[in-house]
């Protein structure tokens, strides 16, 4: 199977981002996860991106914060799938993230998830490296029943918070 | 290779989904077009999604403005990969559409692409299935060149607008 | 009477919603709670909405937040009244669950309270079940009546307040 | 049957709120419509809301645009159910609007629509009304039905338009 | 002098609406505060703004939140100027009773002052007695020039504290 | 009767602020008018607010668009109430001009109307001087009842309309 | 003197961009334009960056719409000041663009200026090159003079047609 | 060199605008710091900027937050180069700082960075006095290579995170 890469723009993403990296883990989905950043390691994440489908990549996963440029900077040295996760940072609640990873230009898309949605951003790797790997969507099948069974035990849960009301 | 699927909330979304299916025919992928609704035909939107694995789709993008739930629906009966495209429409930008579509609850993603970026839905989508197809990624690259060699032009001609001030 | 469900996304919504419970429980208005959602359990969702009205339900409470689609989801598979709570959470300050709830399409609308106004969502429910019940309309009145007391208290206490400074 | 009132903050206002009249008359529920301004009539939209129910209302749609106070002094004034239709105007989008009718403290709850959603308003009364009117609720049902008839066709439409692509 | 009128939603507002007072005190203006609401005691907060011009009151203050009415709600009662404080409450921070207070049709103004601004709300209302009261409007002045004075010292403290660094 | 002054920060503000002018013609209010700006004039707007009160104005009216500092740069100058319009512009539907005139700082306060309230600036203007000038105080009831009828006229006007449909 | 750099991220800029240059050749600043982008050209835009000091550049503008990174990617890879100008485009005011401009992570500012404020960026180029270029200094100093005298013309114009009124 | 001015508005602002003293201190520049209101002590702040260039001054950056006009007002009295550092206060995110500062209208520029971005404001301004003097971009080349170094050490430091997982 083809690896996914992590890329955050600061280690200060790093606990939000490590669902993305217990999500792969879970699938069995082959990583790298690294510190780049598109402003300060320039040459670097491009040299990463330009490089990533040879070394065996198949999908990007980028996080950054306030005018988040790791995304879209990735996405212009590959034709590889990118994922961007927004993150909220300081001050304007992650729009700033939000606004600066998905509206793209036409030419160059970024497949961006929620703000702070790593774990999302992992499911969706694993939904598309999936599309050539039945034994993947069969996990992602399973994982999807499992999600249902714990909608139901929760709402289980809460007729029982009701009675005792 | 596997169809994409290409959804619009509202025949009035054709003229900017267009652009999508343009894209997808440039790229030689095969593909299918519905007019569906989340809240109109939600029955028909979910079979549609439950049963797109088996009926030979690979990635389902999906275009809809205001309270634009069509993606996450979809999304909530396929393990497919689904892409967003957020449509403006009379008030608030495009705005609504963008938070409709992009926030997503964890464990069902949507890869969403800017407002009205339906060129980069299609994109995407190949990007996706050029993941396990080695001559649709070499057609990429060679969009990616077509780009630069594009860009190259307009700086051309500026250069003679330039001279001509 | 006829009863009112309140549904939420998530268990994590139940502090909130649970406003909506106590002021139903203080009308005496017959009700259930689920925790049901749009996207991780659409079919149980789907065929809640589709029964409700044959299984003795009058209005439909729905709270979720960020792309909130359980309201619009539900409200696609009735034709009862459906009540939209918007929740806020970690990003955005409610904003994105306000957009996803109230901006539906022609055809298909949510009646739409305040981010995180669970209170007044049971209120509005009792309000429209209060149509057809005499009874529940004199409750209402009795309760702005109390409003009106609980009000003048306050201004009572403030005048204490403003002497002592 | 109750009959709905259809309140206007301006005379502007019609072209919009317009086609929640069309769609009362649709379903052959009466009504009433006037402009009346929470701001600039205080007094008889008082008096009105106080002595709607006594005047044989069920239900009370209001439309407003900019600091949009009407539905919500409506809804001070009576225990019906009230539904709030923020209008856009010169600027802002309908933000101001939308945010002026749904945010309503506790106590006193508006069952906001979209921006400028007058059918929506309509349709939403229907469905109050229709939970103690069966006939008006089959009729709610015919219309979901041909809801979904029309995007079936549109459907069709389109499958015609790419044939021709 | 005229009265000034301080009118507060809620008495949750009295934390931040004291500074209000506290400045309209340190001026010797007369005042009144109360809690009332535009929308759970409407009767009594038009009454009080259709004779207030009568009972003396020269300035109404008013402090609200969410989908802030109360402010426009008085105006619509009397034709003294009316001073709107948007309070920020649970969500929004503050934008929705900024533009609910605001935002106000033609016929009507608010005079709005910022998010919270209680001290600027009593100071504009010191403003406005002092175009008629020229005792009042030396107080002003030396505000004023106490307020340059201020400035100076806090400069000439971080003075110090650079030469610390 | 003191003056009212009516600075725009641009000539091509004059369209919208002619409203103001139109109202203050309408109660007879003295009043003078003139291009001013915070950022290409300062000086000329320092000394002209600095010497307002002695030049026999009561209120100034500062109207600008994008980051409006106008009114806040004249109000920094003066204890005269300083009322602002916020003019919508090329981007953002007039929310910078209405932050940027509304959100000052504790000392300075700035009486801020709704976005391109030209009327209601001259409006409030009134209803400050009318605090001392009981003639004024008439126009501005009379005025108030002339809406009422306005408002009356264009119901009993949709009456026919609907009459028609 | 340095040479002034003007980038745009599209042809489509250059009909707003057109102030920037028609600025720089009214001081007699020596310029280069060019269309790059950061996603389509990254290469050729890095390239640029990275050799501008050495090719006598002093200051670089970049002006781009969207998820607007051209500055931002320009600024990584020169230690040269960028200013950004954020181009409104389809959808959201501009708002993205702003975001995507200015709010750079610690270690790599943009200079960034108003929504399509081109003629303020290349004066503000300006006024950085004037830091060490006397004569520059004094033409800013004359132009700041003649805003002066645009405005008082503007003034006085406007009494005459204030006199006509 | 000439020296740079660093503002605040108020010495609340402090906390955040140490970090420009900081980069100063550490790239060797001269400074003066200095608390100054643009609403409070609007004659200091228009003098000093003013005669700021005969000072020794090179580039002043001004921190404010609300209605920021600090950087504004600076900018109408001088032709230096003015950076503007938005601030975050109590309500709405910063937003209104940023649009209050950076929606300069044509002709006064200010170079603004983002929200509580007081590291780039000095930063930039010590690019901006770069480009005459060639060790201080010796300094800065220094700077982003070691921004590079940084960036590295925490992808190093990451890879044993992940390895211990």
């Amino acid at each position: 199977m083809k690896k996914v890469a992590v890329i955050m723009g600061s280690d200060s993403d790093f606990p939000v981002v490590k669902s993305a990296i217990t999500e792969l883990k879970a699938f069995g989905i082959p990583f790298e996860a690294h510190v780049m950043s598109a402003h300060r390691t320039p040459a670097i994440a491009s040299e990463f991106a330009a490089s990533a489908a040879e070394n065996g990549f198949g999908v990007i996963i980028c996080a950054a914060g306030m005018a988040a440029h790791l995304a879209g900077v990735i996405a212009g040295h590959t034709t590889l799938p990118v994922i961007g996760i927004p993150m909220k940072s300081a001050a304007l609640e992650g729009m700033d993230a939000l606004l600066a990873t998905v509206m793209m230009p036409p030419g160059v898309p970024v497949a961006t998830v929620g703000i702070g949605g790593a774990a999302n951003a992992a499911l969706l790797a694993a939904q598309i490296l999936a599309v050539s790997e039945p034994e993947l969507a069969e996990k992602l099948k399973a994982r999807k029943q499992s999600m249902i069974e714990g909608v139901q035990k929760k709402d289980a849960a809460l007729q029982e918070q009701l009675a005792a009301l």
